[in-house]
């Protein structure tokens, strides 16, 4: 807890515990940071639950120079309480029950008002953005010298109490469990918004998933309450189908058991080719292999993977003419402030699994273990208790 | 006209002329050939107008593998008459004035029976064809030595009779004159459906058409009828921008006279993109362009270009994180047999402009001529006169 929490922390510098990345690759530091007080349109919350996200892991590893950038403190899925709310922010109060999103919506910008898009001019995902959208500075620093510590993701929740623009922050009802909400923060509604939202999986269609994550059950989880009548999952890591026999998945393949393109099993037993396919493995051989094994005429991929690599998309202009569509999607094409909550009344009634996505919990301490987990391929989301 | 047609010559050989490709680029000679009578569910046409697009050229000058058979005849834009038809042909007869398609409609197949693709099963545009479908046989061959001619995308028009898969040609209303129908059978076809179908162009939005041939034109003509209030056109040869202006476009660039990407100039003048772009000019370089000169968010691409390139599609996958969207799309996703009798009327009525289309015309004889017109860039369409 903050260390200016037992009073009134109301426009002052918090001082809490923080995991921060010190350099590519290495074990995140718990240390304890200052937070400023949250400006104009800016919310500060302290965080109960964080879990880690495979963009979490590529950050940390500093997969691209993007996110070569220390020290910095990661992690964007979360849940959390305001604390309190700077100038001007009206749709959020202190004790509120919130989720933070790293795909903001201002509600206001020519793309929020765009019935197609859920790319805010001003908030969208930007890995490249390392301050405050309001003032280009940090909230954090370092306690010994006041050294800015940087933002990642419009979010930065490996830590007590972060600041966040309040096009970032989505009040959920306080009678939802915020542990089960943390993954509505990223993963999963990625998932279930690229079945739901980016594809609009019809009942009674067929749908291939490629990597078996959070990002890639949630989409398997979206197709099943859509009705869709196959649902194969692919993966290098035998171990994933277990969760996905158990989360409604049909069929599977492990890639490297067969001895032809897994796209060619795929139109084997689906007479030609999948209805749907969804990249969650942020690969681009992958992504073909995604590509590929949807039907040709109407076969739609949607990549949800990211893909830190200088390569192109392995697809050539005349294949397009085959009718196969592919199509990438942030969060799930959600408008996070105006979606969510309804999204997660949806979960309160039991129409999304949510349980299976929550495989351990560790306390906060432990990020270092929880990040090796997800490493190993052994967890879906480790739920970090603060 | 054929030797035998002034007698009865159902179910026998024709002789006529055709302009026969003997190699890559080498002049097409005016020969007589053989056209045997049509199998079954195949029709034979007497053609009266056929006009050259630039997918002949291509194939022409054998622009890539696939097309480097010889003898063909080729050209697959056309109309004509019913001159007899095959066992078990229905819904066609001796007189019927008709539209050869070379994206074929057998009715029957999985695909055709799906609403969202005009790729027949079994008719579905094919370079790599140059025989019938049915027996895998040609219907031509040389008068001399009988040697077998090869077909060409279903259709080979640049003969007075071809022989065509009644799924390939398309019954029209008799009160229609033929030679403006000539121009539904391929390139303008495409471009309006590009417009209609692919991109479904809205009223009020803004448009961007790189190649003015009249593939690129006759996607403009689609989003003029749909109420486009911006139509931007692209070419490297200003010329084009006449008949581009006189047809209702409303800006245009010519890359070589610009210091900076055509597609920055069009962000410019549109708040940031346009809401769909067509590639017409068929080069992976011009795809690019247009791909990056929609609106990020919901912008839309439509390929209609032919690209004869072993390059894969300059694209980084991240790049699909911006919410553009790409497709491909064959004969303007008409579903030909279904939808041209109905389009035909259309045009009728006057809903579009075909006039502006035919440039030039030509006797059959002159073929090569018209060629050149196209090589040069000075026609749109010339109609030959058989
Ligand atoms: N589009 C978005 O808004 C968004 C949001 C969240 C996450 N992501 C991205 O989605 C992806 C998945 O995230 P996650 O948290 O579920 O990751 P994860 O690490 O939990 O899961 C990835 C899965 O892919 C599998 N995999 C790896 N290589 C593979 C291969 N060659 N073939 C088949 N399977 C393979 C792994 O075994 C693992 O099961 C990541 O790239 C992440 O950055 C995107
Ligand atoms: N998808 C389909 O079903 C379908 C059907 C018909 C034609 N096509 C293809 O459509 C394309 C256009 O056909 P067309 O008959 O209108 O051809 P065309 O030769 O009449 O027109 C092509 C135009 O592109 C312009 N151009 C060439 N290079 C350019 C560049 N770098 N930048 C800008 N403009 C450039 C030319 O100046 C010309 O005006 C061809 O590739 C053809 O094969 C596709
Ligand atoms: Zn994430
Ligand atoms: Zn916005
Ligand atoms: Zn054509
Ligand atoms: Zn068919």
């Amino acid at each position: 807890m903050g260390s200016l929490h037992d009073g009134n922390s109301n426009g002052k510098v918090i001082t809490c515990k923080a995991a921060v990345a010190w350099g590519p690759g290495q074990p995140l530091v718990i240390e304890e940071v200052c937070v400023d007080p949250p400006q104009k349109m800016e919310v500060r919350v302290k965080i109960l639950f964080t879990s880690i996200c495979h963009t979490d892991l590529s950050a940390w590893q500093g997969e691209n120079e993007s996110h070569q950038v220390y020290p910095r403190i990661l992690g964007h899925e979360a849940s959390g309480i305001v604390e309190s709310v700077g100038e001007g922010v009206i749709d959020l109060k202190e004790g509120d029950h919130v989720v933070p999103i790293f795909n903001g919506e201002c509600g206001d910008c020519v793309y929020c008002k765009h019935d197609k898009t859920n790319l805010c001019e001003k908030f969208r995902v930007n890995p490249f953005n390392k301050v405050m959208v309001g003032d280009g500075k940090c909230r954090f620093s370092t306690k010994s010298d006041k050294k800015p510590i940087f933002h990642f993701l419009n979010t930065s929740t490996f830590t007590e109490y972060t600041v966040l623009d309040s096009a970032c922050v989505v009040k959920i009802d306080p009678e939802a469990p915020l542990k089960k909400m943390t993954l509505l923060s990223c993963g999963v509604s990625t998932g279930l918004g690229g079945a739901w939202n980016a594809a609009d999986v019809k009942a009674g269609t067929t749908v291939a998933v490629f990597g078996l994550g959070a990002v890639g059950l949630a989409a398997a989880e979206g197709a099943r309450t859509r009705g869709a009548s196959k649902i194969i999952g692919v993966d290098i890591n035998s171990q994933k189908f277990i969760k996905g026999q158990a989360m409604g998945m049909t069929d599977f393949f492990n890639p490297k058991d067969l001895d032809k393109p897994v796209h060619e099993k795929i139109r084997e037993i689906t007479g030609g080719g999948v209805d749907y396919s969804f990249e969650c493995a942020g690969n681009v051989d992958v992504l073909r292999e995604a590509f590929l094994s949807t039907h040709d005429g109407w076969g739609l991929t949607v990549v949800l993977g990211v893909h830190p690599t200088p390569r192109m998309l392995p697809l050539h202009p005349m294949e397009l003419f085959d009718g196969r569509r592919i199509v990438g999607s942030v969060f799930g094409d959600f408008k996070g402030k105006t979606q969510l909550p309804h999204f997660a009344k949806e979960c309160m009634r039991g129409a999304v699994n949510l349980e299976g996505f929550i495989t351990h919990e560790l306390p906060f301490s432990q990020i270092n273990e929880a990040f090796q987990l997800l490493i190993d391929g052994k967890s879906l989301r480790c739920l970090l208790h603060l």
